[in-house]
């Protein structure tokens, strides 16, 4: 099975060359071989980022073909968004039950949701191998590869107290789309407002050409896919860890100023009845980029971000001491079951 | 629970620098950050290889913890091993059910297999990431990378008529060790016997020092996972396009000599009753290389194997013509459901 499926259906997501035309001219190898060959040029490292998506976990069990190879994709290439780094290439696992292996339309829906999203961020990437397998649960795991300039990756563990904490697009979206989806959400909602969440959840839009300028810019950065608190909690405690290494006692903490938290007019609808912001905080699946930078390197980050047409929101600062602090409209709060409070 | 899953258990599988002491130090960086930062060095390729093991599908699912890791690894260096790879670095998909996430020991049993492997191959190859999942059916995707010369990688597509087809070890012995753990095959065999196929089908030993050595001697090279015929097909099919590519209107084919096809002691015991070699060619989990070199070329691979412990044997050559031929003893024999036949 395994042979015919990647000849069929993948051929056309890999290197425009056969592996056999590619091995006379001396160029890289994609599909076709045991293994990829792939030349990195000089002066660049290579970034590896790999990420496992599962039906019924991560996206719902009636998510089209479509989507769900791209958001695969995506969440990879957000990754490395967040490290800077330029995608080049992805290797594909494939875990597949035998009716969507048997489905015609099913595989070509799956191969154009790459192909979509590839199209979408304007740059070559191509499929360079992978493994197709029968399973009962379907299974994706992408693994993607990108190249930054030598010592040049944005990583978690450069903030530096006093930084700006920076967030691109909306948040929480993504797990309204989830809401949604389940149709938890449903009146509260224009259908407009509804399908943007939906469009947020099912085909997110990783954030390449801002992360691949943020290495002059930006001290950390990572990609929001567990919700903004664990994610930026990530930076903190790499960020300190460093601190640590290095021989100095700070620890690093943080405050958000949640009322800069960007919101989509359909978050915004239900803030005005419902004070929750837990999908903002802690929905996940945002695909945004968190940055930190530090305050005279704000001008140039927003005209970076003005430049390519994406939004930027500056949502709180890096601080000494440990932990992150929410500030509601200058009021300490905390999240509780039933949504933020103060103290 | 991947984060946890990530620290607690997989981070002495990975580079022994922590992500931060990386950066600092300015070496390359694993686990700990979106993604890894790899070093390339000037000169070489990068080989990237990608497979999936489904429990119940590629292993039974009383599998032990610690041979499906190695297992799940070993299929992947072997795929390296055929390109002429050195592995230095693999990543890890792992989709696996609740009650396998929260058993301490079988984590470690887990993580111990594919230490166990690392140390087996001699080579510093360094888990640089992956993702952890929970999910009904545990699913394991590993891609390894390894490093080639420029334009050194051993390909499929080299094969020449008049070269010779060389095997490593013997053949059909993991198809015998699944006969032997699903109990079809108990008392046919000794207790070593059965011992040596289990360890084949659960512990393949990728012929990794061998491959290292094949770029100056072998025309091409293929891994045997789906079965000598199957995969030897892939050469001859590569192979053939290639002389398309190239002009030429040669349609390559094989002549293989069943008596030379190398078997263990327990295989023998077998065919002393039962006539039947769709074990060795079609049986699959060999893990061993399948290769094609020129005639002038043998007296060099035999002493390169000879020093490295390896096995060889010399069990066809590359012909003119379409198709596989298959001969015992001189005689044109072929595959029937019952075995092999005389025309």
């Amino acid at each position: 099975m395994e042979f015919d499926l990647i000849h069929r259906y993948f051929a056309p997501l890999g290197l425009t060359k056969s592996a056999e035309q590619a091995a006379i001219d001396g160029t890289d190898i994609g599909i076709g071989d045991d293994g990829a060959v792939l030349s990195i040029p000089a002066g660049q490292q290579l970034v590896v980022v790999t990420d496992t998506l599962v039906s019924g976990v991560h996206f719902p069990e009636n998510t089209s073909a479509y989507d769900i190879a791209w958001k695969a994709l995506a969440v990879n290439l957000s990754d490395l968004a967040a490290m800077g780094a330029t995608p080049f290439a992805y290797s594909l696992g494939l875990s597949l039950p035998l009716e969507c292996a048997s489905d015609e339309e099913w595989m070509q829906d799956f191969v154009q949701g790459f192909a979509g999203l590839v199209k979408s961020t304007g740059l070559p990437i191509a499929l360079v191998g992978g493994d197709t397998t029968r399973s009962k649960t379907l299974t994706l795991t992408v693994s993607a590869k990108g190249l930054v300039g030598n010592g040049q990756a944005v990583l978690r563990s450069g903030a530096q107290s006093g930084d700006l904490i920076a967030v691109t697009g909306v948040l929480g979206e993504g797990a309204l789309g989830l809401q949604v989806a389940f149709g938890n959400i449903d009146s509260e909602l224009t259908a407009e407002q509804k399908q943007t969440a939906l469009n947020a959840l099912n085909r997110p839009q990783p954030q390449l050409a801002l992360g691949m300028c943020l290495k002059q810019i930006a001290n950390s950065a990572i990609d929001i896919s567990d919700g903004l608190l664990q994610d930026l909690g990530h930076i903190i405690k790499s960020s300190t860890k460093r601190q640590v290494v290095l021989g100095k006692t700070v620890q690093l903490g943080a405050k958000i100023f949640l009322e800069k938290i960007p919101l989509s007019s359909g978050m915004q609808q239900l803030f005005a009845s419902k004070v929750s912001w837990s999908l903002a905080l802690s929905g996940g699946d945002d695909y945004q980029l968190c940055m930190t930078v530090s305050p005279d390197k704000l001008t140039e980050l927003k005209l970076r971000a003005d430049e390519l047409g994406v939004e930027i929101a500056v949502i709180g600062e890096v601080t000494d001491g440990a932990g992150i602090k929410t500030y509601l409209d200058g009021k300490l709060v905390q999240q509780t079951e039933a949504g933020f409070q103060h103290f």
